[in-house]
């Protein structure tokens, strides 16, 4: 399972004042957090505050980059900032996001070939989300055409099916887990399957069970990775036991341990 | 999902005293406790101490429904036990349970049909447990096809694919989740699936985090009923969420309390 942090985003108060400021304290702070409670990647977000986002994200990957190994996914609708903090990135990163649309595909999926990237590809387009899981899929379809199309390794590309909060669309969850499990038909490699977890909880009473409840179906269902909140003890105690039970990883009594203790390198 | 409750069960030492001694108050007690934490049935088991176990089921029948309305779960490998205690049973009971054996499943099998009683149906016979989910589905279409050939209606028919303690058969684990998937696809209706929770963390360091992981992964799955600690307030919080991410039920602020109350009849 490939836990990607999400606590370096401009979303959050701290962070964005961090940024607003020029001030690197924060999110170095955020960055070691994140590694010690074993994230895989960091995400790096901007936030919408921010007018020009390309020095924003160069600042934020170079800062990171000064306490951390972690490898960063790199998270903006501005190809132009992706594409400028990829060039800084000491390690192979992800990109966050691509919608499976055009001109946006063949902006992206060439630069994520181009720096040997990872690309997360989201299950939508002008349109909007689709209701259902054969919709996804179908998008799912034109993102997996178009990353072998233009070469890009197939377990390099991650689609995110697209969870929405279960207050607002309760329906969407069983259509997302069947989109996970199907993704895994459309191509021989597959491409990886991705979430961005806490959107399912938003404006939950307790948004750390509904994240790690969800988490642990979708893992189920073959799910590959997820952006979430690393610090949240109990979520990441829930993964290591759904990979103990998934035969992921062989059972000993110190697995919880042993499986926070993997992002102290 | 149908939750039945594990703890009148003479493996449990209260239990095998309560029944050696004939005091009935350990018992009412249990029966209570399950009943108010939303068990949908309470499994009823002797236990290995006891040596004539017809009128050992039949005393646990009895004085169970003199404090609760709740179904019961009739569980022995001793089928005169069961065939009693069936008789005495206010309430359409459930069997638990038959391999898929002759002439076991011919003994058992048409006793559900007679007494409107669901019938758990093991994924082993003579021969123990099979290692794959090929070999349990096989062993399930046994099952269903002596349901049809006696008139059990399908939904009747719970299939328990039989989860072993992850600490020493790990690889079991996600068979175990495919044939709970695929048991679906056996017939139509399709009958429904079970399992006997608690075994999958047996020896376990948390074992109430690795129940309510299982139980959550399987329910992702397909799962319909499991036998439970219902008194786990945790297992019945990741049931509850797992419910609404389902689509199940409909969220609302008060979920979990409502999920709980639903057993305060």
């Amino acid at each position: 399972m490939i836990l990607i942090g999400e606590r370096i985003n401009g979303m959050f108060k701290d962070i964005r004042r961090a940024i607003q400021q020029g001030n690197p304290e924060p999110i170095r702070e955020w960055a070691r957090r994140q590694e010690a409670a074993g994230a895989d990647f960091l995400d790096l977000n901007v936030g919408p505050a921010v007018e020009d986002r390309v020095p924003a994200m160069k600042w934020l990957v170079e800062i990171v980059q000064e306490v951390s190994d972690v490898p960063l996914c790199l998270d903006s609708t501005d190809y132009n900032a992706i594409e400028e903090g990829l060039k800084l990135c000491k390690r192979p990163a992800m990109i966050n996001s691509v919608p499976a649309e055009m001109p946006k595909m063949e902006r992206v999926i060439p630069m994520a070939k181009e720096h040997g990237a990872y690309c997360i590809g989201l299950a939508m387009n002008d349109k909007g989300i689709p209701k259902n899981s054969d919709d996804r899929l179908a998008l799912a379809m034109e993102l997996v055409a178009t990353a072998d199309a233009y070469g890009l390794p197939m377990d390099h590309l991650l689609i995110d099916p697209l969870i929405l909060p279960a207050y607002v669309a309760q329906d969407h969850g069983p259509e997302v887990l069947e989109t996970i499990r199907q993704v895994k038909l459309l191509a021989s490699p597959a491409p990886k399957t991705v979430v961005g977890l806490s959107n399912v909880s938003q404006k939950c009473v307790d948004r750390s069970l509904v994240n790690r409840t969800f988490l642990v179906m979708a893992m189920a269902c073959g799910l590959d990775a997820a952006i979430v909140d690393v610090n949240d003890d109990d979520l990441v105690d829930a993964v290591a036991t759904a990979r103990i039970l998934l035969n992921q990883d062989v059972y000993a009594e110190s697995y919880l341990k042993v499986y926070k203790n993997r992002g102290v390198r």
